[in-house]
């Protein structure tokens, strides 16, 4: 007997898992991983709800694993759906729902393929999956929490497999090996209020924010590495609410999003900024404060081992020939790569975050077929 | 018998007329100028009543005019004021209430000066006051409508006196003979909304805002001239609304304000501030509206027998030497140099617009007194 990922899929949806909602999702999965001699352990912190399975011994040397997440975004406009968006109804071979391709397609197909792999082929090793309630959101308690869980009690991964959705348009055609940081810095600038008829008697902080936001948007990062695009900065609001011409207000604001590759750190872009800043108060003598948060640094798991075994597999099942990319935004493969090799491999993403989400069927099947062969080359 | 013009400044205050609101103003001077002789007529439009009043012949080639308001800006924070503001209470030599200075106490030092100069020594010549009640306000139909009635109806003034407020300090320390012109700039960026993390799918505006602030900012429009400080050029406001770090915006806005000399017109400010714009468009394929509206030209009536009377007189009664001056912001003198050569001069403006607004009765009295001998040497 086969476990069914489409079933244990439809299963999911209809958990109510919106973040930071745990919906039953992982409770279900928890009830069906023990009951395939999975050691289950919540590791919840801060009102997320965070699963740990493990079969085999802890600690043991060869041990492969998974991550994802069943929380979900809103449904958004519930009256555009045309469907329940937590019915997991098929119409044509898709699935639709909330999470039907944003990932608990991923999670089903990985689970079953474990619970399939460790009951028909016992290996010599270990099979760990990391199931967290908290990605969509702000992921301080969620995939931190298990990777702190784990390094409190001896549990350890020694390669890992993220299951979020990775190919733009076909099934197989993107691993990602890696991913951009990304930081959001907010900038301040102070001046002195005064009448627009008398700019000599105010101090005018607006010039210093558009000087200020103009050189860094003007500026290259860098023209790309070995395995990266560029790096990119976007000023995403500049923001002051001053209704009234006759007046100079004294203080604007600006914020800025990076997202940079491995020729770039946090602390050095931060630097970066930071020095940029100082000379634009040189030149105005306006004050600028910037507040710095860095969502993720940026990290590579070079082509090797783990890329050429993932990538062997899509092959095997799908007949592409996967890309490896380190585009897009940033995953909990952040956190990981801190611990062990990690690279991401799952379905098309395109209706992902949208109205009338959905996965064909026949897709959640190959993923698991995919995940399957993995588990059975990397024990092998 | 001479016109008290202190009590008829205490008269004046005790009327509420908060622009755009009449309050008995114009009404009580259309009385008192009536008995004295003067034709009077009402060109009220738009809910803005005006009164114009002359003695003498209509279109007599000497005919010297005064222009005034007896609009006041609002009390504000009433609770903060220590006395009524519609009281006219005299304190230490000192008379408050909103309008002490700006201007119901210029209003009545030439209403005083003319009523007794045309009983005492009637002119060869003519008399015209021109009083509005709004120049606070959009001044759309103050003295506009004044100057358009008397065009329609052949008055017409061969020289005036504005009696605003124009000494910075000390009584009789400047006249102003002319104003620097004003404009304001609304300029909208357009671009395609996208997410941060992929910025060449999107067309993020922000950086065409900020790079056209800080040129249009940084540009020295003039060094002055003769008679005018240098135009400057203020960014009020630069606003976008975008909360969100991942996103960029489709849209974000820009204001300016430019106060100008005698070296430029509106138009050219307007066609200069478009080239740029459009430099912009070019090196940033970022669509920019711009809508501009010239609340006034600059003006000058350059320094000669008008200035020359007004600052003999000034030098007669107070012994102070006026500088003549274009400073400051705009006026209803914007109107009337279209018409007449104009100048301003009138009390010491501190306390204009402010909590406790207060005038020297003692001031009142000097000021009729110059605008007399303004009347006697113009006649003479």
């Amino acid at each position: 007997m086969t476990t069914d990922p489409a079933d244990l899929t439809a299963r999911l949806i209809r958990c109510p898992s919106v973040t930071p909602e745990e919906g039953g999702a992982l409770t279900l999965l928890e009830a069906e991983l023990s009951s395939a001699g999975f050691t289950c352990t919540r590791a919840d912190r801060g009102g997320v709800a965070n699963l740990l399975a493990r079969w085999g011994d802890k600690g043991h040397p060869r041990t492969f694993g998974f991550n994802g997440h069943t929380d979900v975004v809103p449904v958004g406009d519930a009256a555009a759906w045309t469907v329940d968006p937590f019915g997991a109804e098929i119409r044509g071979g898709l699935m639709y729902g909330r999470g039907a391709t944003d990932m608990k397609s991923g999670v089903a197909a990985f689970t079953a393929a474990a619970i399939d792999f460790v009951r028909d082929t016992p290996p010599d090793g270990a099979v760990i999956l990391t199931i967290t309630g908290d990605e969509e959101g702000d992921a301080i308690d969620g995939t931190s929490a298990l990777l702190d869980h784990m390094a409190r009690t001896g549990e350890a991964m020694t390669a890992c497999l993220v299951g979020e959705p990775t190919c733009p348009d076909e099934m197989g055609e993107m691993i990602k090996i890696g991913r951009r940081g990304s930081l959001s810095a907010w900038f301040t600038f102070t001046g002195v209020q005064g009448h627009s008829a008398y700019p000599h008697r105010a101090k005018n902080p607006l010039p210093a924010m558009a000087r200020l936001m103009d050189r860094l948007s003007s500026h290259t990062l860098d023209e790309g590495t070995d395995h990266f695009d560029a790096s990119t900065l976007a000023v995403v609001t500049m923001d002051t609410g001053n209704p009234a011409t006759n007046v100079i207000p004294a203080e604007c604001r600006a914020t800025v999003n990076i997202r940079f590759n491995d020729s770039h750190s946090g602390q050095g872009l931060t630097d970066w900024m930071r020095g940029m800043a100082d000379t634009v108060t040189q030149e105005t003598g306006i004050d600028i404060g910037m507040t710095v948060k860095i969502s993720g640094e940026s990290f590579l798991t070079p082509p090797g081992p783990l890329s050429d075994l993932v990538a062997a597999a899509v092959r095997a099942e799908t007949g592409r020939d996967p890309v490896l990319s380190t585009s897009g935004g940033t995953s909990d493969a952040r956190f990981i790569k801190d611990h062990c090799p990690v690279v991401e491999f799952g379905l098309v993403g395109k209706t992902m975050h949208q109205v009338d989400e959905c996965v064909p069927v026949a897709q959640i099947h190959q993923l698991k077929a995919i995940y399957a062969r993995i588990l059975r080359d990397y024990f092998a």
